[in-house]
């Protein structure tokens, strides 16, 4: 099959690399229609992690399951399945609190970028959809397997709850799933926090009511005034990086929450940035499988579309362009058709 | 009158201090028949803090109206009174959602170490008790202008509910509070860090079903052994050091909440300590105003005693060997008789 290889920050190629096989009785072997590009393969793609020798790229997906192990019992042959980009048996207490992304038997998925792959722990980590989707649903579908379930919960571990105002930290795909998220939360006023025209209009139309250019100390300036000076209920930080943490913190009102889920790169907090600003910090590695049924079910009625992420659509042969793409922020975010 | 006033580190004085005058129409007198040492006085007198020049301390108070300013309506002279360590107006949005620390008007308390004290916003800030209290309540009354107060947001903040496992880092009189707190808001089990044999029998008499007298990693493994290796649910930090934190965030399970009420000195959290935890964070100076009513309702039920955290009674004239003895821990709390 062909798979995407990232070789070094910059370089990334597609090869043919032998058919994943099932190595132990939990597994599952499906075949993707879609895979994508995420926000956070640019980190070693642009050196800010390190490429430890050419590394199977890619852990988002959907698709049809082709074989499954000889312990599989809740999906099988044919059924077309959603999982999320962390493996996790379902069963452990951590599971079992909905924190599935740290199960004691998690496994973090990779080499989605490709047409066949292997998911452990297929019982605990796949979802079947009510049938064989349309082909128009696949990109929605496809991000409920990262994006929309990071943007997702962000909302919820802000705390969103109806009538709230919330702000979102970064306009990139997770930070767009973020307003929509919001917005089906029931806030009644999302504030998105982005500079890029394109990224504007598609925030609006997930259910922005405002939008903030600015950054840093002028964005929090800029919330505070759109909130009687108060600071936003919820803050979204859909980043990871130092300023835009503070800048989430520092847009929020005292026991307001910040839901933060993007992959820290140089955050650092002191006790007094907590204690002085009384405002609740939750985040981390969304358990997406959490919200999997529940966002499925609003994809499959039409309620949600958050596939209108993807702007660009390049055959996998392309990934090359995909990646330049993001990371010149051209593009939002790119669908590959393997 | 006769006030405490702080010259330096380790040095504290009783003086003859002008009476107390209302300064402003919102302002009350009020006169204590009892006061007591914080444990966040400490961190002044241990050098932790600057002080600058003498300065009245003491933020921990109630006692019986003397007299009010011409605007104040909620109480008047005569009423027996308790209110918080930081006065606040309680009509502003950030009173109004619970968190008075962080009042648009706010006022830190100081001079309360003294015979008379005058409190601003007295509308905002006093709540009346049902009566003149009898003398051995008087103890616990107090407790509910700080200690008691603080312990009591460290469990809410903690997100402390029904039957859960909670642990509490720190066993002064904030802490043991705490112990106190999780039992009333129904915790099942209550693991009181404790290694100072008097605090562990009044942590077990507040309600602690087991106790740890490790600290640091070890402690985090004991929290973990007695949890199945998941980590408690909810832990409360009542010492405000970077050890004592970091220790409260690593016994606590994915998704369970650290409530953190400790005066940070020298907190450092990473992005990645938050992040890979997924433990929730909240904290601060706690609104004690808040938790008032119910809290002096639970005392004159006889319900809670915190006022036995105090085990050192002194005439306001011993006030510095009160310090010394808190200081060296030979007394959890100290209360002073003006």
């Amino acid at each position: 099959m062909h798979g995407v290889v990232m070789y070094a920050p910059g370089d990334v190629r597609v090869e043919e690399r032998p058919d994943p096989q099932i190595l132990k009785p939990t597994d599952a072997i499906i075949r993707l229609p879609v895979t994508c590009v995420c926000g956070s393969d640019l980190w070693p793609y642009r050196g800010a992690n390190e490429v430890n020798g050419p590394t199977p790229i890619g852990h988002e997906y959907c698709g049809v399951v082709e074989e499954v192990g000889s312990e599989v019992t809740s999906v099988r042959p044919g059924q077309f399945v959603i999982g999320s980009f962390i493996a996790s048996d379902n069963t452990c207490p951590h599971c079992l609190a909905g924190y599935q992304t740290q199960c004691r038997h998690r496994v973090p998925m990779q080499g989605a970028q490709a047409e066949l792959l292997r998911v452990p722990l297929a019982d605990g980590t796949l979802v079947a959809t009510p049938d064989l989707p349309s082909p128009e649903l696949l990109p929605s579908l496809l991000t409920l397997s990262d994006v929309m379930g990071t943007g997702w919960f962000a909302a919820v571990a802000a705390g969103v709850q109806p009538g709230m105002t919330v702000a979102v930290v970064g306009d990139g795909a997770v930070g767009l799933c973020g307003v929509l998220s919001a917005r089906q939360l029931g806030a009644e006023r999302v504030i998105a926090m982005s500079r890029h025209e394109p990224r504007q209009r598609l925030a609006r139309e997930f259910g922005a009511t405002d939008v903030v250019a600015e950054r840093g100390q002028e964005a929090v300036a800029r919330v505070r005034d759109l909130t009687d000076g108060v600071g936003a209920d919820a803050v979204l930080e859909c980043v990871g990086t130092d300023e835009a943490m503070h800048q989430a913190i520092r847009s929020t009102r005292a026991g307001g929450g910040v839901g933060f889920v993007g992959v820290p790169h140089g955050v650092t907090l002191t006790g007094r940035d907590l204690f002085g600003t009384m405002v609740r910090v939750h985040g981390g590695p969304a358990p997406v499988r959490r919200f999997l049924p529940d966002l499925i079910d609003r994809v499959y009625r039409g309620t949600i579309d958050p596939g209108r992420v993807f702007d660009l659509e390049l055959p996998l042969a392309e990934v090359a362009e995909g990646y330049r793409a993001m990371d010149e922020r051209r593009a939002i975010k790119v669908l590959l058709q393997p």
